[in-house]
């Protein structure tokens, strides 16, 4: 597990966005997908980009994503990405890849960019074609600028209530290297991505290679580990643009910076995956789950994840009662080893549970870290030194609600 | 799998319950451990009885369920069960497991039994302790008989709505044997046993191994098959009890007449299981998800599985919304292979998803369907001849009401 290092010398940057780091420009427009919300978005770079994704584990891969995929097999750079929402084009098809070609070829001619430099993503209702007519009519509207990054966080969305973004700036070669994100989640969120979109992007020079392989990595202890109903959806896509504006020697593992950026641009996964859980279907908090003393880091991620997805541990948590029992339920079929003799449990400053025996905890205390916006849940295994998070959100009247009547 | 034989001459007898089958009585009485419903109940059989039992496959192993193991590897016979509810003495420690040794001796004691042939099972909240005040003062009220088994069904349920029973009746080397179950389910019911208990009785003679192999592979395709949340609980158990007063020959797998047997025990598992998933807490309909054309047996029951506790097909259904893309997003993430390509889902008779298209279906005809107290969805995964089923429950409002306020 990569340890936050305090003193690194990273700021964050409240009203930075996808549009922060140079050379980065972004839109989005209201086509006729959605009733009256923003759709489509394109976001650009100045110049080709490195890049690097990572994609659903879902056996249905949307045809959005095997475009994008052929794309960046291509030279491994993008210069743009289009988007809409309100539709997923998964389980389309033949008319699926033709429509997300379609779309594809659209950006880049409109932009004038090579198509193979264009990425593609949809979200929303699984099984339904494109309309097309609303997404070629749409394109012609948008204006990418260095102010369109509300326009285009809006445009990625589906039942999220909020948009989601977040930006970090540091010295790499005392050039300023700024590293922006935005995301759109909601439901259908769980392991190996989810009904998840994430575009990061900066102005670091960095190879896609080694772009891919810290994506990769941090993706694990960052996207993968938020779940909202455990369910994971044909479209979730992570993208990384990394445009070398800044002018820093390319990164590798090797640059004396490299923990800096990789700091980086794990602070920017992490608060994307953070959001995306909090802004959970019907959600009102968010729900921290910490591990520690697991045989192995991955352990810790499976026990956290394990407690942060359980139904029975989401609804005490919306009700603010301690019932630890439901913790113990859902570590209990956890495939991680556990000793039920040794393990603690946390509330907050409290312990809750220790040794194999329940422990005397002051229920009012309890109520009030319960109800807190964000929850904090720490376990300790006692077994090895494995740590690990987890993130995820209450299970709500709201979530029955929204998806009791989504489609129709 | 284990093809049902139409015409083997079970008789599903809707008056019967465990006290059916020659020589079982029960009884169930309010002790004070629940505010106004019975919480205590006793089966007895008049001899000692062949036995086998399944347990929960959580890390934390409930008081009972050790002392109960224990009980049977003495001499694998029991001749009695005293069970509670309102409180799993779960996560209790040394207190838990010298109270669950007191119920063994208060039942034994009471009844003129041997300790080693009295199981002890709990149901309830997690990490209190037994009142034993209110259990010791309890068994002394309980007065098994053959009418008892409506008493004792009430005394196991928690949070259920209805108590659950059934009974089959079948002839073995000329002789009625009688097979009678009654179970309690609602939350936390999932894989490998959950809040579930289920309790077995027959009068059939069958050595307790064989018995056991028996019910480990009826568990299999019963038990294990049904989902109310994803939890797994720390209390589960299904015990069978068979006490040989039916004077067939014993039964083995060689007997001409085991295969009615069995699929009289499967008869009774299968109903048990599915009234434990229709009764889930806040559903309004039972969902049976059947798979054919998977690569294996275990293989369509995982993907069943998958589809049937997937939140968003739960919540779907609750809305009678034919949304088959949160079935696919169910099945994408399921381990058993799958050719998207290739995958038929069927909602009642109409086809919904075909070789990687969309169908044309009727929407009011699909409405029908789901409006239906029991919702059956099936698909083919066209791979080879695996097949398997399912159970679950819609996800609802009372769901959330029911689990935000349990413990409290």
């Amino acid at each position: 597990m990569l340890k936050v290092k305090e003193s690194i010398g990273l700021l964050k940057i409240d009203e930075g966005s996808v549009t922060s780091p140079a050379g980065f420009t972004a839109d989005g427009v209201h086509t006729g997908l959605r009733y009256a919300k923003k759709d489509l978005g394109v976001l650009i770079s100045e110049v080709p980009a490195s890049c690097a994704a990572v994609y659903t584990q879902s056996h249905f891969q949307a045809a959005p994503l095997k475009i994008t995929q052929e794309s960046i097999e291509m030279d491994h750079k993008l210069q743009a990405l289009i988007v809409n929402s309100a539709i997923a084009n998964a389980c389309t098809g033949e008319q699926g890849l033709k429509d997300a070609y379609e779309m594809r070829a659209l950006c880049a001619n409109s932009f004038g960019l090579k198509e193979e430099h264009v990425a593609v993503a949809s979200t929303g209702v699984i099984g339904e074609y494109l309309k097309m007519d609303c997404i070629r009519n749409g394109v012609g509207d948008i204006s990418p600028s260095k102010d369109g990054s509300p326009s285009f966080q809006e445009a990625i969305l589906t039942t999220d209530t909020v948009t989601k973004k977040t930006c970090y700036e540091m010295m790499i070669d005392g050039k300023k290297v700024t590293i922006g994100g935005c995301a759109k989640g909601s439901g259908m969120i769980h392991p190996n991505m989810a009904t998840m979109l994430a575009f990061v992007t900066t102005d670091a020079a960095v190879e896609s290679s080694v772009l891919q392989q810290a994506l990769s990595e941090l993706t694990d202890v960052s996207f993968n580990q938020i779940t909202v109903d455990g369910e994971t959806s044909t479209n979730d896509m992570v993208l990384v643009m990394a445009n070398g504006l800044a002018n820093n020697e390319p990164l590798t593992s090797q640059h004396d910076d490299w923990d800096i950026f990789k700091q980086g641009l794990k602070l920017v996964c992490e608060d994307l995956a953070k959001s995306i859980a909090r802004d959970g279907e019907g959600a009102t908090k968010l729900i921290e789950v910490t591990v520690e003393g697991a045989a192995t880091d991955e352990e810790a991620r499976i026990t956290a994840k394990k407690v942060v997805g359980s139904s029975l541990v989401k609804t005490a948590i919306y009700g603010a009662d301690a019932n630890w029992g439901r913790i113990i339920g859902a570590i209990g079929h956890s495939s991680a080893e556990v000793n039920p003799d040794k393990i603690g449990i946390f509330l907050g400053d409290q312990c809750l549970y220790h040794n194999g025996q329940p422990q005397n905890f002051s229920e009012d205390k309890a109520k009030e870290v319960l109800e807190k916006n964000t929850v904090n849940i720490h376990i300790d295994l006692r077994i090895g030194n494995g740590e690990g998070k987890a993130w995820g959100c209450d299970l709500t009247y709201d979530y029955v609600k929204i998806n009791a009547s989504y489609r129709t």
